[in-house]
């Protein structure tokens, strides 16, 4: 093998069934810049119906809202995070990080001999 | 929430393209188990070509053979993992335990606020 590998990691949180993962968090992500779901979802060429399950699915598992509907204004209806979806958002991006860095510390010790 | 979420990591390994991943590395647990890649497929209830193209796959983007077909004697064709692929097989799981408990071990710190 003459190249590096390359180590992709995947984190999901579970309940008892899956509740939170990187397309969630991704949508919520674009929720944060666009102040609208249905604005995300286009931005993830993914229906606005299928957006809006993803996350009612999330906050029934979670037991608490990730998004606040915002009506009116300049902008009409949008969305924004909830203070909890905030929370775990920024938990979420901050575990994978620390996990990403822990995984590269222990890259050469295990796959070292392969490249 | 009542319950600890519970966290579900995915390891995955890429030269250029997927090499090695969770799926490679239980059929390659079962042809040790029981020497012939037919029954590793079959125990998996996976088609034996897809079995054979996953492996083939992940030869070629390694650059090395995981598998060595065994002929003759009493269990007829079979298949053993060459000394490469055990040891690409015990540095993957030996990746993915370290990496386990690093993630068990910083759960606390980062999603013990929604306990």
């Amino acid at each position: 093998m003459d190249q590096k590998l390359k180590i992709v990691l995947s984190v999901r949180l579970f309940t008892d069934e899956k509740c939170f993962g990187p397309g969630v968090a991704t949508l919520l992500h674009k929720v944060e810049q666009l102040h609208s779901l249905r604005s995300a979802a286009m931005d993830m060429s993914m229906a606005y119906s299928k957006a809006w399950t993803i996350v009612k699915n999330a906050e029934r598992e979670l037991g608490f809202k990730l998004l606040d509907s915002t009506t009116g204004g300049r902008h009409g209806g949008g969305a924004v995070l909830t203070a909890e979806g905030r929370a775990l958002l920024s938990a979420y991006d901050g575990y994978c990080a620390a996990l990403r860095r822990e995984a590269d510390r222990m890259y050469e010790e295990f796959f070292g001999q392969f490249s």
